[in-house]
């Protein structure tokens, strides 16, 4: 057996006892949300209809750490800490003299990093009295991973399925299903904003989210539920680069670069974030690098100001990269990088330089992702494929350097329901939509009156 | 966070160096296989066509135990060793006095506990200049373990996929392909076997076994791998239970009763073995039970004779119980489970006594798995869904009997391609499929003439 350990395993014990909140270290002073219909700074109060009061003071929260509660804790158990792989096998394949490590979030039940913030909401849900939650869901990650958590505290779970998702992906369904939760294709018949959505039969993430913020502020028992974007979605992924951190330690290296894939971005922020703040404290010096897809490439080419974070316009307004919040993106197979904006924090540190946001087409990024399925046996999900791709170009850039260049990937996912994209890319059939300039110019008309950002 | 650890984890340095190989501890003598046209006792230089001989030496060794392979540590390396669960939420559930733990192979890139025989078998075939490697698959587990183990030495992989599996599980076939593995639906039109067999369009693993075995004997740079049965094959699986061996020395309980599914054995007997060597060298007592299906209940209702281990009658006969090597399973879900026989060392620790088989119908099975999946997470594959259901029962008997049973489970595998027979059990549509007298009758009428067991 060659002397080097190829994962980096953390007991239990080691699992975090806090969250990191990134919030108080960021440069410049936090920009308010705003409410949708006075556009003034929205407060605690305008979100209780649809969430508790515990996640509404993690939203807001100043404090830098907050204690993860015991029984939280107590569910990671069941798959966390999460192992860090050193892929020796992708170096070679890709002839580098980069050290490229992972950190593997696929090993939870629902098979990617969503459970973290999921357990979580479904445990303050709980504790608030709560009975149901409901959310919306594209491709079916962050569906299963609520569905998964309700089960855990006997909490009902409803999941609006984009319509198209739906007909297309009745595993993810089943898996959602499986855990108890119901399923409704959307546009639905039980909703005004389905009903009034019935001539576009294959539904959006947009009218997803209104026909499930329409149920929770509705019922006293229901509440809603968000798998990206917001700050204490954000805050609770950081049990992933926490633990990343530990785990570099036990290498005896510190990345030079961390990279992740960004759609909302609540993976990304969930491991990047604790290193973020030993760069912006001071205490490291290192790079990170957010990719995401071409076709939706909100960070490289949006621009930055308030907007809204659905497509009907009822959620506050937050600042953000945006590409207009009815943009609707093609339809590539990385659904949970289908969205028009990002989560403020991440947005500020990108507009501050401190990340650096790339864009992929989708035949490179699974080109990618097959040759590390071919050394490191891991089958990637087409989100993170697309961080892979970003590694690609490091390594050879470290390789040309003739640099030991030292790797940190986030592998939020596997892909074992998105093989019919594999399908797709091995028989030459993916196509490689882009933004262009005139979705830019369409954008641009159509973003909300709001108040600029300085 | 409460005391109890959930998960009990070693270090990659505790990963097995040797297979446990349990023939020189079996009571009696051993059973040698028959040649299929001569019947008498088959040797090593019989099956040199079809396996190379670093392989053939396992299947006839007699050492008790056999040193792993440096390059297949290093492989291992990539999931191993495997956690050690205890199921504190299913045992709230089934509101037991018993401790409920399971060994959980879920974890590897396949999904299953196949590539643990993958990898070993890979590795041989590449030491022997071999460059290809043929074999059949039903559901899909075993060629998507073989077809990964391939991609790691690079050798080719050909994979027969049985035809009705091929259209059903494109998923499986888009796995095995995005390892790089060429998959043939089956009856094909490459071989004779395949040709001859043109009418019968929905396929049979004997079919493919047929045409597999008749590629790999017809090329010098090619040979064939099988998934069970054969005594290498339960010896690679022994690195499961030496793992559990020391991971239930770490819960500081032993176990009273041990429990996995069977099929053509090597998930059960690579659980069971270094237990049960344990238990007949007299320093352990401690009971094993073997969950089959209703539908082919092989170890329950099964003769104990020789017979062909595949349904054309090409390959050697072996001792074991069987319903007839041309018997067609009813296509229950649980694909894995569906083979006529069972691996010769499993086959005769049942008939000794040492380990006690149960049958159980699919319904009760997916109810069993259901209730798993809600309580742990895991959605289980129906194949260790049998063992589960087993758990259910012993959980029962020790509450009934008000004793603190500690049961040990087998999870061989997680259901994530399985989706649609859990689809069918929730909307109550699943059969209840039972081998009948009738088969029985039949399957008598149809064994091959072979000399008696004493």
């Amino acid at each position: 057996m060659s002397e080097e350990p190829v994962k980096y395993l953390l007991a239990e014990s080691e699992i975090p006892t806090h969250w990191v909140n990134l919030l108080p270290d960021l440069p410049g002073d936090p920009l308010p949300p705003l409410h949708p219909a006075t556009l003034q700074p929205a407060g605690p109060d305008d979100l209780t209809p649809i969430f508790p009061m515990g996640l509404i003071m993690q939203e807001v929260s100043s404090d830098p750490e907050i204690e993860i509660p015991a029984p939280v804790r107590d569910v990671y158990k069941l798959w966390r800490p999460t192992p860090l792989h050193r892929a020796l096998r992708f170096e070679r394949e890709l002839d580098t003299s980069a050290h490229i490590y992972y950190k593997y979030e696929g090993v939870s039940p629902p098979g990617s990093h969503k459970p973290n913030t999921a357990v979580a909401q479904a445990y303050e849900n709980a504790q608030a009295g709560i009975r149901r939650l409901c959310t919306e869901t594209g491709a079916g990650q962050w569906g299963s991973a609520l569905a998964f958590a309700c089960s855990l505290y006997g909490l009902e779970c409803e999941v609006f399925m984009v319509g198209s998702s739906y007909d297309q992906k009745p595993y993810r369904r089943s898996m959602m299903e499986t855990w108890g939760a119901t399923v409704h294709r959307s546009p639905s018949e039980i909703t005004n904003a389905g009903r009034s959505n019935a001539e576009h039969q294959t539904g959006s993430l947009g009218i997803a989210i209104s026909e499930a913020v329409e149920v929770a502020a509705g019922r006293d028992d229901t509440n809603y539920s968000l798998g990206s974007v917001l700050n204490h979605v954000c805050l609770h992924q950081t049990v992933i680069g926490q633990e990343a951190v530990a785990q570099m330690e036990m290498t005896g290296e510190q990345p030079d670069v961390v990279i992740g894939c960004v759609g909302g971005g609540s993976n990304f922020s969930g491991l990047a974030f604790p290193f973020v703040r030993e760069v912006l404290r001071g205490g490291a010096r290192m790079r990170f690098l957010a990719a995401e897809p071409a076709a939706c490439p909100t960070l490289t080419r949006g621009v930055y100001r308030y907007d809204f974070g659905d497509t009907a316009g009822l959620t506050p307004l937050m600042p953000m990269f945006t590409l207009g919040h009815d943009f609707v993106p093609p339809p590539v197979h990385a659904g949970g990088l289908r969205y028009h904006g990002d989560a403020p924090m991440l947005c500020g540190l990108v507009r501050a330089g401190v990340v650096e946001p790339r864009a992929y087409g989708q035949n490179e990024v699974f080109d990618a992702a097959v040759r590390f399925a071919r050394a490191e046996g891991v089958i990637p999900g087409p989100e993170p494929a697309h961080a892979i791709q970003a590694v690609v170009e490091e390594a050879q850039a470290a390789r040309e350097a003739g640099e030991e260049r030292v790797i940190l990937l986030g592998l939020s996912g596997h892909g074992h329901f998105d093989l019919s994209a594999y399908d797709a890319f091995l028989a030459g059939q993916l196509e490689d939509p882009v933004f262009s300039d005139e979705d830019m110019r369409a954008a641009l008309e159509r973003l909300p009156e709001a108040p600029a950002i300085a």
